[in-house]
């Protein structure tokens, strides 16, 4: 074992890596201390419960995940284009993920949604927090295409749902068939949900 | 505890229900037989485990809904309007579910595709069977589409990929949010992504 003061940050990243390859329930807290070299005493001494664990699990991923979407979608590029940067930036880092570790884990969110959603409130909860976060990304450099008259979506918040909701579905199978190729679609389906089926970048 | 012979029958029951519920890794054996009302040493007389358990709760599960897909989509009516069937008839079922039990439960291969499907490859590989039926159920249905000039999609089997992934992720949502709305947007987006915009029965 290591620092005492490091011990909390390997119960995390130990968690995070158990929970993307097997989910939550089939995790238990004597797996994850001996995976993070930490005796079990001291998990309480972190974290309250596991939940308490899986929701500090979630909000370090989405940290991660919201710097990377803002650092496109907030960027310089046309707007279609910042859309298309976050798929080309999913499917790299599913494919980095399959590379390490043998099988595409999907998206934690979409994972711990059809898992836990119906269990806990607190993950519930957490989990519309972060899908509304990514929707309100979304829907904001919609509604710069719609000013520039590059899609035309009747309801701008529908639209990104919609989007969002597709990335999703595609993620899904793209671990089921474990085949990075299941992300192929994502940016011409964007641009069919946006009624933007055919601009000159494409 | 009734006649034997409906024992496995039980079993069965309940562990659809707790699977819908919570997921596959949270249950136990014994906490199925007790819902069944079995004792709990009858178990591995029907199941060898709770991996073939789950195999028979998913096969009983899509000969039940291959059963309403096809009377739908092998159906007389237009071709796009069976496939606002198919949307509709799943959003009853979400609803229905949701009347009885308080929450949406999604869709059980979904669910069990984010949880399970990197966990055990007999389960990864009969949901991969089941999507490329349901997948080869709509792709039917744009083809046909296709030949009466509805639709304008380069590549059917893509296409219906692509149905068969927006509905999953917008079921996501429904499940997320609690809220069968989350399904509203299922047809538009299915006219959107087979190029089938503005045919004259919307």
């Amino acid at each position: 074992m290591g620092r005492t003061s490091d011990a909390g940050e390997r119960i995390l990243a130990a968690a995070r890596s158990l929970i993307e390859l097997r989910g939550y329930s089939a995790l238990g807290v004597a797996e994850i201390c001996k995976a993070a070299g930490v005796p079990k005493g001291s998990f309480y001494y972190f974290y309250a419960s596991k939940e308490a664990l899986v929701l500090a699990v979630i909000d370090e991923h989405w940290a991660s995940q919201e710097r990377s979407w803002r650092r496109i979608l907030d960027g310089e590029a046309e707007p279609l284009q910042r859309l298309r940067r976050v798929f080309e930036e999913t499917t790299a880092t599913q494919s980095a993920g399959q590379q390490s570790c043998g099988t595409i884990s999907g998206c934690l969110f979409g994972n711990l949604t059809l898992e836990m959603s119906n269990q806990t409130e607190a993950i519930r909860g957490r989990l519309q927090e972060i899908f509304d976060a990514q929707i309100d990304l979304v829907e904001a450099v919609i509604v710069e295409a719609l000013a520039r008259g590059e899609v035309t979506v009747g309801d701008t918040r529908e639209a990104a749902r919609s989007v969002v909701a597709q990335l999703e579905g595609h993620v899904l199978f793209a671990k089921l068939y474990n085949d990075t190729e299941r992300l192929g679609p994502l940016w011409a389906n964007c641009l069919a949900l946006l009624g933007a089926r055919t601009p000159a970048e494409v």
